[in-house]
């Protein structure tokens, strides 16, 4: 359900430029290469962000590339959370994020979102209640998966404040800022925090190009970055060289910017059309969804249904979602489904919705009988 | 230094393969993969160990594709060191295994290596002088990192008798086994425990066929291996899709084989010229060696030099090692270097000796001055 769509996958393109690139690149393509990042790569990743933001530039010694942002995740979680840590996070969140926090034993403080990302007066507000502050915080400003939400720009300076006065680290996931398809962009917590807070942002190949090529990358301070180094080489040595040298090479010939503009378009022509579904199909329930500026998903809750057990009969009707309770480490949100837009054809969403409706007939009409 | 020789590895069939399996393979390639690996991957190590050896298969169920042997060890790490945590280890070790064995704060115990492998005697000497056993021991048993040798047939038993009475667990280094260029396979310690003890065996393509691609694999109990899927979820959800696929073709095509054949002729020419020049160049000195029967290095001591300082004077010489000190923790072996016969063809092996014995003319001669 995290996959891009099969058909904004470029397999051709990759597999052209992997030909080519293999052919010309002979042993060393195939050798280990430094563990922060092929410097075709870590190269094309800095020209990248140059012409996208000539103010923002990358600091070399502030990169590293990873094997996939979940990668990325684990390296920072390996190195900043520690047994019995709070690490503040938000509620629907990224279960795999989630579940790498708790596997080096972190203990996850709930924030819920809103419309508005996750709601930083609550976070302050269990901070009080619990009388202890987290040493991380782990969000998904952008798109947020699952919500679709983003964290709008007084938040992000809240929370940037809060991080500067708890002495805590900032894991900013984003894997969807590069998909945005409507509204302004957001500066990065990462640029806001102006160096003033360590934020270590974790970004990915996987949502805008393929994500078996598992390669993504990582920004931070250069301190943050030696350490990361030295972790990763305990990981994996190096991420796989091969690929890396065909991103590069997409990159380099300029194939990334219309890439991504294309996928913005399709994108947002499936969001619309899955709202322009849910309205005619599951407003008459009272369901409510997000409106996501970008990225991959929508949150959609039904008032009355158990989405856990709405999954299996969604199933035999022939539709898929995620349950809301995957999202929760503490097993809320079980009338609320994540919905996949970016990987389904605009007739197929439209048919998505009509199972689904049927699916929630069938479960409120049990729960009636 | 621990990368196969340039022209060791076979970089244009790699590339032909990628070009052929990249262009029929389309989309699926470049998704997200099965975490315990692809399908025709896990088939295809499945079907090379039946052809190896019918009498030892690989349980599907025992198996994960990692991405690279570092990986590997770093999971097993992940599941069975905790902080405190006793971790019995060769002395002189592989610098990053036992880096990760730190890495969660496990303590090592170092255990003596002779040319036999690791002293066992040793190992229950150490254990009672402590009065606690080790949770883990931690073994290259074959042609060992950085030493060269291989643990006996009656140490490998004696290993896993202690193991069983210490409840302890086996990680089983294993990247070299496949390089034997002399003498009888001897089983692996997965094969002699028989499942009375729980060996993780940690295998590599990086020697074998190419470090780039960061493809391994791991085998153990099934329970195991589902605890290493999930902990493998969130570490790099799977290991890169497209060069899976190529070293599955490589196998498939049956071209593994002739491919080892081919190293184990090479290697073991460049072993007896290394050993060879050594006599010639370091005898004098008083220098000794090890006979390692495959691998990629041998270990040699040189009485009176400091193999840290010698090795700047040996790098203005043109020749490099890996100072002994690198390999243990404690900082022992200071007049020990490892060398690598594998990747150097035999002339230049002959004149590093000589660079290297010159090397060593300087340091002793400053010495006495």
């Amino acid at each position: 359900m995290g996959s891009p769509a099969a058909e904004a996958i470029p397999a051709g393109t990759l597999s052209e430029i992997a030909a080519d690139i293999l052919r010309e690149g002979a042993t060393a393509a195939f050798d280990y290469g430094p563990t922060e990042g092929e410097t075709v790569l870590r190269d094309a990743l800095i020209a990248f962000q140059e012409s996208s933001d000539p103010t923002d530039p990358i600091d070399p010694e502030s990169l590293i590339v990873t094997s996939g942002g979940m990668q990325g995740l684990d390296l920072a979680c390996k190195l900043f959370v520690d047994r019995g840590d709070l690490v503040a996070v938000e509620s629907p969140t990224y279960t795999n994020g989630s579940a790498t926090i708790t596997s080096y034993e972190g203990e996850l403080l709930e924030v819920p979102v809103d419309a508005d990302g996750m709601v930083v007066a609550e976070l302050v507000a269990q901070v009080q209640a619990r009388g202890r502050a987290p040493r991380v915080i782990y969000t998904i400003p952008t798109f947020q998966n699952p919500s679709g939400t983003t964290l709008s720009l007084e938040r992000r300076l809240e929370l940037l404040e809060l991080a500067a006065e708890w002495n805590a680290v900032v894991i900013e996931d984003d894997p969807y800022t590069l998909l945005r398809f409507s509204g302004d962009p957001l500066p990065s917590l990462e640029r806001l925090a102006e160096g003033r807070v360590p934020v270590i942002g974790v970004r990915t190949f996987s949502k805008i190009l393929a994500p078996g090529l598992r390669v993504g990358w990582v920004t931070a301070t250069p301190e943050i970055i030696a350490r990361m180094i030295d972790a990763k080489q305990g990981m994996d040595t190096c991420t796989n060289v091969p690929l890396q040298l065909v991103v590069a090479e997409f990159m380099r010939r300029g194939l990334l910017d219309s890439h991504l503009a294309s996928l913005r378009t399709q994108y947002h022509e499936r969001k619309v059309a899955l709202q322009d579904a849910l309205a005619h199909e599951l407003g008459p329930f009272g369901a409510r969804w997000t409106d996501p500026a970008g990225g991959f998903f929508l949150w959609a809750t039904i008032p009355g249904v158990d989405s856990d057990a709405l999954f299996s009969i969604a199933l035999e009707q022939g539709v898929a979602f995620i349950p809301g309770s995957a999202f929760s480490a503490s097993g809320h949100f079980n009338d609320a489904l994540r919905l996949c837009f970016a990987s389904t054809p605009i007739d197929r969403l439209y048919e998505g919705a009509k199972r689904l409706r049927r699916a929630v007939e069938i479960q409120l009409g049990e729960a009636q009988s």
